[in-house]
């Protein structure tokens, strides 16, 4: 649970409740118990109990008596948000040609605080997954799409972010001194893409380019990743950032002509 | 605001008001102010304004003090469900690829009582849309993937389903005739797909089949649509059934194989 100090003396906590008991449920906890539930979110069985049997009430949450999983219909509270985004349809085939071109996985995420927020995904087709999915968050100081998106930043917000982000160790490779990160969001300003090695994630690699809207202002970033097998970083900007490049362009032109709105 | 009788006595209303206020914002209403969110809700100002502020302090709704809109964060609620079945990352490949073939949209659903809810969706590239997306949901008795998955269907569900369910005509061609509609899901169950000619919307005929998990049960369908100026129901039968066939086999060997488990 978050902290529940310095709530407003308005704040609806039954609401915070529910939701957590909803974030309770994931890809490796897709059916809980009560007990389940009531651990993960630190409420009590009782108030558990009462969060979950009105998420069943409202057609959320299916239950056999003793299990708890989510139901479909839970997806039009996210989905919302995304339905009102045209940037993830409009991105998606020219995302999908990018994957058909160079057989890596293409992401577009955009920033909400600190992190990286994955809006629009095309994976390739692997045995192996890397378990990343619409949704998923990541800490934007640690990834390509999160430079580009860091360094797109006003002068004021980025020093503030600076000053209060806590950039931890990921792999022994992560940039975690803020004047060096400063250092490297000012060229990736200045060269207009960002490669990542091995910072997030022990073997894999990822460049990322932004895409402007139609002010001209950064609004998200398009990225592929690929594992440390492919070549070095200097390999893959070779071979990577002109496809990558160019499907930025096409998705800000496609932007631009209000496809699909 | 659902209806608010015979709620059982744990009934939580807050986490319900809650929810309809994130709901209030869709893609035709990305932005709201607290007189839409009172008004789409059924909320009085104050009650909306509790809501609002809550969801603000939670991360979930960003306000310039005026209007008031969704963050991503809000994609962590819906995202726990979906990144929780692999079916919508197994079948995505294979969904492209047909895409890419039939140049056609391809859709995989679920059903949650008698609605489908797109899981998946492959959209082909073209200036208008269809604005289907992920989370979307349709009477299931309308839609060619819906009529695959009532037809899947144990007897006594049917027949409840058939005695309840309110069978509206969407065009002029909708089946509405509970005994009618019970024979054509006998024959898609026995011919193993279904089209759908206009009865969903004018203009638009679709073409679905079922995906059977490792049980042989259907646990969901998957579709191509396409517009009635591709040619008639036979033309979209004979040019788009055996790629979607083959479609729905190789998610299902995927499937049995665990891929990206």
């Amino acid at each position: 649970m978050p902290e529940e100090t310095a709530r407003s003396p308005e704040f609806v906590q039954s609401l915070e409740r529910g939701l957590a008991v909803i974030r309770a449920f994931d890809a490796e906890h897709p059916q809980l118990t009560l007990s389940d539930v009531a651990r993960a979110t630190g409420l009590t069985r009782a108030a558990a109990r009462r969060f979950l049997l009105t998420l069943v009430e409202l057609g959320y949450v299916h239950t056999d008596g003793r299990l708890f999983s989510l139901r479909p219909r839970i997806l039009e509270l996210g989905y919302a948000y995304l339905s009102s985004l045209s940037l993830p349809e409009v991105a998606q085939p020219h995302m999908e040609a990018l994957v058909a071109q160079v057989h890596e996985s293409c992401s577009v995420s955009v920033l909400d605080g600190g992190e990286v927020v994955y809006v629009a995904r095309v994976p390739t087709k692997r045995i192996m997954t890397v378990g990343i999915s619409v949704g998923t968050r990541f800490p934007a100081y640690a990834t390509s799409m999160g430079r580009v998106l860091l360094a797109a930043q006003p002068a004021d917000w980025l020093d503030d972010y600076l000053a209060g982000a806590e950039l931890r160790p990921l792999t022994r490779r992560t940039v975690t001194d803020p004047a060096k990160l400063r250092t490297v969001l000012r060229r990736i300003a200045a060269q207009g893409y960002a490669i990542v090695d091995q910072e997030l994630e022990e073997g894999l690699r990822s460049l990322a380019a932004p895409i402007r809207g139609d002010n001209g202002s950064v609004i998200a970033a398009v990225n592929v990743s690929a594992h440390a097998s492919r070549g070095s970083s200097e390999t893959i900007r070779r071979e990577l950032l002109p496809p990558l490049l160019a499907t930025a362009e096409r998705i800000e032109q496609d932007l631009r002509a209000g496809v699909n709105r």
